[in-house]
Parts: structure tokens; C-alpha cells; sequence
């Protein structure tokens, strides 16, 4: 996450939220966030929901995940907004949804639905 | 690309082949290239295969893509070989694999499908 | 929608609800709905969604969806409720929950993501 | 797999093959067999490749798919062909292409990709 510059925002039980500021370094040819940059923080944020219903010394990784680009990801800051829709024994679904903020307002560029296996004896998001 | 330290491998109509040498930047907390550097260079190479069959001025955007996740990405090298599956006239489906080589051995660590949208009046790969 | 003897629900602007009575001819060996059953109200509900947000004389095509099945789909009434998440000019993005009514109680049983795509004079949706 | 009218064709290790006559039963509006069946049909052939390489007395559920749909499914005849791409101890991957057949011409219409998990002391396909 340091690579493209991502911070941790709110965390409560089986919601976190992971923001970015963009630069260069995460931006393609067009001025925008890449996809690789915002799929990152979307599937990080979804990850690290589910981990947080997880008891200590249980991981998750990321089996799958699907992603919509809605709109180009242009702003002065991009949050990734991850929920847990159905925590399951093996398998977890979470969400993230991808917000560009601009002039004060929101907007919703990505969409990403993300299948989470449990680890037993693993800390942390494996992705 | 840059930012993950992605480079361009084989290119012919409808495949195009991405390649990422692992490091610091691009890895997580357990050595493995990160989820997202890997559906990065994925995304591209899909991206590019699509752009690839393309008539000049027109550029092509990735609307949505679904990621696998089969094995930790680790080794020497990684690389994404994107193909066309089917080239619409709107809409194109593609797919990447991304193996990760390791004594000189590869593995399939990862399966993208990806639809691109047509963009009239833009060059390259929006994403 | 007949065949797995759908009917449908409330309809409002981006919002589409399809109901399922379980039997027999939709059910799977161990007496839940298949799954072949439970996308396709899903993937109607959200068609028809995307479809209420359309002047006359335009129709929508499912270009891909996703959907993950949380739990067996058992009861004595599936419900899908499809909402439109982005109305874009080419490409529309709609998400359909399912739910399955047991006892007076719902639980929710997949979620769909699906992009729809805008076809101009060809009424409906054509899945 | 009755309801929609489907029959099994080849089956060897890690790939199956379903058909499906279109008939007025399984098709929509226009006239094409509803992406409900062609998911149906494809999801079977997926998890029945799966089931295929597992030992007796475990059986796989679809923990998720994903579909695109890319021509009208119309013809003579549907046919799945699914194959696993990765076997792992709790998840598989499967791919699922369907052909249609018209004038002895085969056509792609969707590819499925999904992800089926191990069901100790289930046997079959939990669809």
C-alpha cells in the first residue's frame, strides 16, 4: 500500500475504509488513478473487512475479486470503502466501493465484489 | 507500468505479453507481489491485446475485469499474456494469464477476464 | 421467466423485484433452487432495472455478470431485487440481491453484479 | 438440468461436456435461449468438470461465477465444455465456453469462469 501511497481511514467491525492521494506514481497516460492502483485499495479495503471479524491469528486472502470501472478516477482523493456482506466459516463476500473527491463532492468511480478465503495460522490480508 | 516496473514482452494481433520483475515496491507483507501489481500488469496486457486489433485514433477502456487468485505470486519473474477472446463492436473480451517463473519452471498464479469498451477519438489503453 | 415461474414485484425507476415460488422443475438434487434458477431472476431483476431507466423504443442486453452464491437457496419464496447502481450512455451497471423467505424471516442468498448494455431500437431485455 | 432440457456428452478427467436443445421452454422474447439456461448449462459443465477430479464422497458447491455473454445463443444446439484450470484443496477454477451450433458451424456465445468448493460428505454437484 506504501507504493501507491494508501492510508488506512475508518475502521469498525467488518467496515474499513482505505484512502489515496493521486500522483504521477499511481497515474496513467491520461491523468487519471490506473485501475491497477484502484483495484488495489478496493480489494485491500474489502480484504481488510473481512479480517476484521476474524479472532486473532486467522488471516484472509483473496480468492477472487471482480471490479466495474464506472468513471475515470480523477480527484484530489480516492477512498475505497469496504464491507463485509456475508462472513462465512470458510469463505467471506465483501464490497468496496471507490469514491473520487472533488470540489467537496463525491463520486462513485469503481465497484468491487471480493470473494475472502480464511487462513488458520496466518496474520493479516494476504493479497 | 512504471510504478510496479512492468515491461513489454511479445506483441502480435490480439495477444500482448507483460512482464514485471518482483521488488520491495510491488511486494506485500509476506514477500509475494501484491494483489494489485498483479491484476495491474493482468488488466494491461488484456487492455492491450484488445487495443491491438484496433484501428488507429481509437482507444480502448477497460469496463470491468474479474480476477483469480490461484497461488502467491513469487519467483523471478512474473508475466501476463493477454488474448483476445472476442473482438465486438462495442465491446471486447479478453483474458490473461499470469504465471510466475521460478527455476526456470512457470506456474499459472493468476486468470483475468476483462471487458473492454471502444473509445472512438482516444489512442491506447484507458485505465 | 415462465419456465421457473417468476413473477414479478414491485417496479419503480432502477428498481426491479422478481419472485420465484421453489418446485420441483427449478430444483436441484437436494431441494434447493439451482443456481441456473436463482441467476436468472437475478440477472432479470437487474435487467429489467437497468431497462425502467430507458426512453421507449431502447432496449438493454446483459453484456457479463458475476454472482456469488452466499447460502442454499431454500424457503417458500425467492425474492431478487435488482437496482441500478450507474446508469452510464453505453454501459449500465446494476446490482440484484436474492432473497430466500422461510418462516417469515429473509436471508440473503446471492448477490449479482451485471453490466448491461444500451441496444437502441430493440425493446426489452434481451437475455 | 431436466427442466431446461440439457444431456451430457463427453466427461474425462477435468472436462465435461453438456448440450441443450433450444427449444420454447428455455428461450426468451427474441427467440434465443435466456442467459438463465446458458448459465445454467455452463455453471453444470463447470462444476461437473470439477466433481470429476475429486475423490468419492466429496462434492463441490459454486461459491461464485462469472459470465459473458457475447452473441445470441440461437442454433440447433448449445454445448458447455468445461474444464478445471486450477485443482486446489478447498477451491477449484473451472472455465466454461458455450458453442452454438447452426449449419455445422460452431460459434462462441459466453465463457464462464467459476470457483467451486469442496464439500466433504456431499457427493455431487450443489448447484
Amino acid at each position: 500500500m506504501e507504493t501507491v501511497g494508501a492510508t488506512l481511514g475508518e475502521v469498525r467491525p467488518g467496515f474499513v475504509e482505505i484512502a489515496l492521494r493521486p500522483g504521477p506514481a499511481v497515474s496513467q497516460q491520461h491523468g487519471f488513478v490506473h485501475a491497477g492502483a484502484v483495484s488495489a485499495i478496493a480489494d485491500s479495503a474489502a480484504g481488510y473487512a473481512a479480517l476484521s471479524l476474524m479472532p486473532a491469528g486467522v488471516g484472509v486472502l483473496t480468492a477472487e475479486f471482480k471490479i466495474n470501472l464506472l468513471a475515470p478516477a480523477a480527484g484530489d482523493r480516492l477512498v475505497a470503502r469496504g464491507r463485509v456482506v456475508k462472513a462465512g466459516r470458510t469463505l467471506t463476500l465483501a464490497q468496496a466501493e471507490v469514491f473520487a473527491e472533488a470540489n467537496g463532492q463525491e463520486k462513485l468511480v469503481a465497484l468491487l465484489t471480493a470473494t475472502l478465503m480464511r487462513i488458520e495460522g496466518r496474520d493479516g490480508v494476504s493479497d
